[in-house]
C-alpha cells in the first residue's frame, strides 16, 4: 500500500507575479490541517518552514496533527520565501546569508525531531542564476554541498532530500536534474543525503520520470521522497495529478514499486483557481487507481513489456486497460 | 461514424537524417495497400507524390485501391522530398522553382481527379527560413499565397487543404499554425481553400488542438482535413496516437464532432522502429476507443463540464472513465 | 529616431509566487517617474491600471508626467491583477465580471483622454483556460471578441492594442500568438484595433519576432505597440535587451524601419533581482546600439543580404559588426 | 591559441528524413579533406566509421591527412547509422548487436593507433527508448555501461570520451546530459573516460553550456573534447556557431579557459542548404573572434563580474564590447 500526503500549502491560497494577494482566501491551519485528514487516503502532511511551523507553534501544531491522525512526514525549510534569500540560500554570494541559510535548515531540523518527522526536504530554489556571465560555478556550487554536508553531517538520525528543478524562480538552478542532484547528495559523503523527483520538475527537465528514478534508486537508494503533480512539460504548472499524462504515471508507479521505495507519495500542487481539497483529492484518487491496476498480474505483464521493449505491444497494453477492453 | 484513413507510407521504409538507408525494408505498393486494408475502420489511404503515385502509375494504383476497397482520400503533392524543393517550392526565391511548384501541384489535381480523389493536402514544407537575416518575409509569404490561389483557382471542385507546421525541415515555416494558416486560406478568397490539422504538429505549436479546430470551423468550416499522431510535445515524434497523450484527444474529438466537422481521421506516422502495420493500427483502435466513449450521454456530460469549466469535476469525470468507475 | 518608453512598474517592487513580498522595496510613485526620466532616451511611460493610475490619481499623475517631461504613451487597464478576474475578464464565464472588464476598460479610455494618451494596450491576460474539458471556446473567444469590439467603438479617437501572450497566467491564452491575435483585431471591423508585440511573448510563442510583425504590417499596418524583453525561449523570464538574443533583435528593427512602424519602443521587464533603473537603461541602450548599427548602409546591406537568403553572408554580415571587423 | 578542428561529413552531402537523397552533391573524401584544409585555423578532422574511414582505407585516409597538413583529433566508431543500430549499440535489448558494438568500436580504436589519433568519441545514439513502458532502464544502463568499460579498458593509451544528447533519433538517451553521461564515465573507475559537450546537445537539454564544462572539469578534468555548433534551443539544429548565440559562447570559452581545458574546438555542423566549407569557415571565425576578445583584461574583467554577479554590469559589458564602446 502506498502511503499518500500533502504539502499543507496546497490547501491553501495561491499566489502568482500577477496576483500577489492571491486567487483565493487564506483558510487558517486548523482548517487546512482537517481538509488534509479528510482526503481519504491522506495519512500525512509536509510543513512548510515559516508558512506552517515555527519555533513558537512547533507545539500547536504538533498537537493539531495528533487530533487529526496526521504524521507530519517532511518539513520543507524556508529557503526561497524571504527577501533574504533573493540572491540564493546555501551558495549566494553574501557570507552572512549562506550563515542564515544553514541556521534556518538546523532549526527546521530541530522542530523535525520534535515532531518525530524522519525527513528534511531542502529546496534551495534561489540557489542558481538568471543571467550569463552571473554565475561563479566552481565556487558556488562547492558552498551549496559544503553548507549540505555540515547540516546533514550535524543530524545523522535524520534523512536530507534535495529536491531539484531545472528552473524558476531562477532561470537556472544549482540542482537542475536527478543525476547533478544525485553528483551532490553523493559528493557530501554521508548516508542520510538522497534526492526528491517532483514529478512535474522531472517532466520539465525532460526527464523520463521513471528512468530518474531508477537512476536514483541504482545509486544506494538515493530516491528519500516524492512529490507528484502534473503539467504540460514546459513550466512547473502544478497540475492535478493525471489532468495531462497517463502512462508515464504507469510506468512510474511500476518502477517505484521494482526498485522497492519505500517513501511517502506526496501531493505538490498549485490550485490557483481550483478547490484546494478537491484538486489534492483528484490527485490522490488518480494515483490509487494506478496502484490497484498493478497488481501482480499486470507488475508480470509489464515485466514481459519492459524486456521486449515492442512499442506496438506496450501501447496496446495500456490501451486494453483504460478502456476496459478483453 | 469517423472515416478512417492512413497515409500509405505509413507502411513503408522510414529514414532519419542518421539512417538514411531506412530502419526497415521498404514492401511494394501492393503489399502497403492490402497492410492498410486489412486494418479494421481504415476505408481510405492518403498518397504522396512521387513516392506513391506518378502519371504513369496512375491507373495501376487505381486498380489496386479498388481491389482493396479502398478510396484515395487526399493526395499529397512533393513538394518537399526532391533536391530542388531545397530551398523552397511556393516561396521559393527562385521564380522557376515556383512555376514547378506550381506545376507539380497541378499535375497531382490531375491525378486526384482521375481516382475521384476529393482532396489535395498541400504541405510546403520546405517554404520557411533558417537563420536571422535570411527571409524575406512579406515578398515570400505573398508568392506562398499567390501560387496557392492560382492552383486552387484552377481546380474548383476539389479542396485544397493547407497543412501547417511550426519547424522541420526548416526551423521556420510560413505555415506554422493554424490562425496564420487561416490567415493565408483566407487570404486566397477561394471557397476550396481550407486547413489541415495533423494532431502532432499542433501539440509542438504549443496548440490545444481542440481550439485550433474550433478556430478553423468558427471561420467557414475551414477544417478540411486531419492527421493523427502523437508525439513529446516539443518535436514531431510522429508516434502513435494516445501512446504519451489522452485527454486532450477526448477534448478534441468531442469538438471536432460538436463543430460538425465530417472529414477523414487520417494517420500520418513515422513508425521507425515499429511494424507499421501494427502501430497504425493501434493508433486507429484508440480513436475509436473514444469514439465509442462518446455516447450521447458522454456528450452531454463533456457539455455540461464545458459550461462550468470547474477543472476538478473534468478531471474526475475522465478518471471515472478511464478507471471505469461508477 | 526611435520613441522609447517604459512601462513605470518596471521601476518598482517584482513579486513572484515564491516570494509575494517581493524582492524589492517598492519606491513610491513620484520617485519612480524621476528615475524613467533620467534614463537617456526614455520619453514616455506606460501606466497600468489601479497600479499605477485611477480616477482619483489622475490628476497628481498627470503633474507628476508633466514635472517630469513625460508622456504617457499607454494605459493599461488592469484586467489581471485583482481576485475578481480569476477565471477571466471579457471571456470569463461570469456574465457579471464581463460586464466589469469592458467598464474597467472604459473608464480607462477615460483617463486616457484625460492624459492626452493615445493608446490602450489591453492584455487581458486571465482569458484562457488551465485544463483539458475546461474552455468552452466558440464562446469564450465570441465574447472576447464583442467585449473588446464594444469598449474599442465607444473610444473611436484612442487606438486599443491588443498584447498577446501564449501562457501565463493561464497555461492557455485565448489571445495567444500574433496571427490570432489580427484575426480577433480584424473581427472586430474596428480601424481603432491593433496588436502589440512584446518581444518575449513572441520569442516564447516560437515566432520570428520580425515575422510576426510582417505579418501585422501588411494586414493594414495593425501593428500598433511594441514592448521589448528577453528571454530564454521557453517562459517569459522579461531580462534585459539583448541579454540573451542580439541578432534577432536586428532582424527586428529593420523590419520596423522597413514596414513603417511608428509606434513605441517601450519596455517591458521584470528585474527581480536587478536594480530596476539600471535594468530598463542598458535595454534602451542596446535598441540604442543598434538603431546607430542601421544607417542607411546597413540597411541596404541587410536588404540585400535577405533578397539572396545565403545564410553564410548573412552571418559574416553580423559578424563583421560586432567584432568590428573589416 | 585554441586548436580547432571540423567532423569531416560537415563537407560533404546533408540528408533528413523528407530528403534522403540529400540537399547536396557529395564531394569525394580528398575534396573534403582539401577544404577543411583550407580553412584558416582548421588544423585537425574527426572522422566518422564507415563513413570516413575502414579498415581498407585507413592508410589511405592517413595519407591524405598528411598530405593536407591535418591530424586526425578523432574517430567516432558508427553505431547509428546502420540498420543493425536501429535497437541501439551498447543498450541493445539483442546480446549479439551489443557484441557488435564492442567490436567495432574497438576496430576503430585500432584504427585510432594506427592514425596516432588520441581519443575516440562515443556516440551511442541509438541507445535509449522511444515509447512509455519501453525501456528496461537499470539493464540497459548497466549493459551500457559495462560494453564502455570492456573497450576502454582495452586501449588505455587512448581517451574515450562519450558524447550525450538528450534526444534524436530515439526520443529519448541514456547518455542524456552532462552529470548523467558524468555518472556513466565515473562508473567505468577508469581513468580514460570523460564526456564530450556538443554546445547544441547542451543547449537543447536546457543546461548552461559553461555550467556543464565546469561541472565535468571539476570532477578529475573529465571534459575531454568539445563539438561546436548553433540551435534554437528546442532541437539539434546544428546551425552556424554565434548565428543565435553569442554571449554564453563568450561564457563557455571563459570557463573553458579558466578550467584548464586542453582539447580541441571541433565544428559540428549539418549545413543542410549552405556551402560546408562557408558554414565551417563562419564558425571558427566568430570562436577566434571571441578568443581575440578574451584577452588578460577582458578575463580580469568577466573574473570580477561573476564573482559580484550583477546583471547590469555583466550585460553593460557585453554591450561595450560588441558595439565597440568605451
Amino acid at each position: 500500500m502506498n502511503k499518500y500526503a500533502v504539502i499543507l500549502g496546497n490547501l491553501g491560497n495561491t499566489r502568482d507575479r500577477f496576483l500577489s494577494s492571491g486567487y483565493k482566501d487564506q483558510p487558517d491551519q486548523a482548517a487546512m490541517l482537517r481538509q488534509a485528514a479528510e482526503i481519504d487516503g491522506i495519512q500525512g502532511v509536509e510543513l512548510v518552514g515559516s508558512w506552517d511551523i515555527t519555533d513558537s507553534t512547533v507545539e500547536e501544531v504538533g498537537d493539531l496533527l495528533d487530533k487529526n491522525n496526521l504524521q507530519c512526514v517532511s518539513i520543507i525549510p524556508d529557503l526561497f520565501a524571504q527577501k533574504r534569500w533573493g540572491g540564493g540560500s546555501f551558495a549566494a554570494k553574501s557570507a552572512s546569508v549562506r550563515e542564515q541559510a544553514l541556521e534556518e535548515t538546523m532549526k527546521m531540523a530541530e522542530l523535525a525531531r520534535k515532531l518525530k518527522c524522519p525527513l528534511i526536504n531542502v529546496w534551495p530554489g534561489q540557489d542558481g542564476y538568471d543571467y550569463p556571465l552571473q554565475g561563479n560555478f566552481p565556487q558556488e556550487r562547492a558552498w551549496l554541498q559544503e553548507g549540505l554536508a555540515k547540516a546533514c553531517a550535524a543530524y545523522p538520525d535524520l534523512r536530507f532530500s534535495l529536491e531539484y528543478k531545472v528552473k524558476e524562480p531562477r532561470t537556472h538552478s544549482y540542482l537542475a536534474r536527478a543525476a547533478d542532484t544525485l553528483l551532490t547528495a553523493v559528493g557530501t559523503a554521508l548516508p542520510n543525503v538522497g534526492v526528491t523527483i517532483d514529478t512535474g520538475h522531472s517532466i520539465m527537465a525532460g526527464e523520463n520520470m521513471a528512468d530518474a528514478a531508477v537512476l536514483l534508486q541504482q545509486t544506494g537508494n538515493r530516491l528519500f521522497h516524492m512529490h507528484f503533480n502534473d503539467n504540460y512539460r514546459a513550466w512547473d504548472d502544478d497540475m492535478i495529478v493525471g489532468s495531462i499524462h497517463f502512462v508515464e504515471y504507469i510506468e512510474l508507479l511500476y518502477w517505484l514499486k521494482t526498485t522497492g521505495y519505500e517513501g511517502w507519495y506526496s501531493m505538490d500542487q498549485y490550485p490557483y483557481r481550483e478547490d484546494g481539497q478537491g484538486a489534492v483529492r483528484e490527485s490522490v484518487r488518480f494515483l490509487q487507481g494506478i496502484e490497484r491496476m498493478l497488481d501482480d498480474a499486470a507488475m508480470d505483464e509489464i515485466g514481459e513489456l519492459i524486456r521486449e521493449g515492442n512499442a506496438v505491444k506496450s501501447t496496446a497494453w495500456f490501451r486494453s486497460k483504460v478502456f476496459n477492453l478483453q
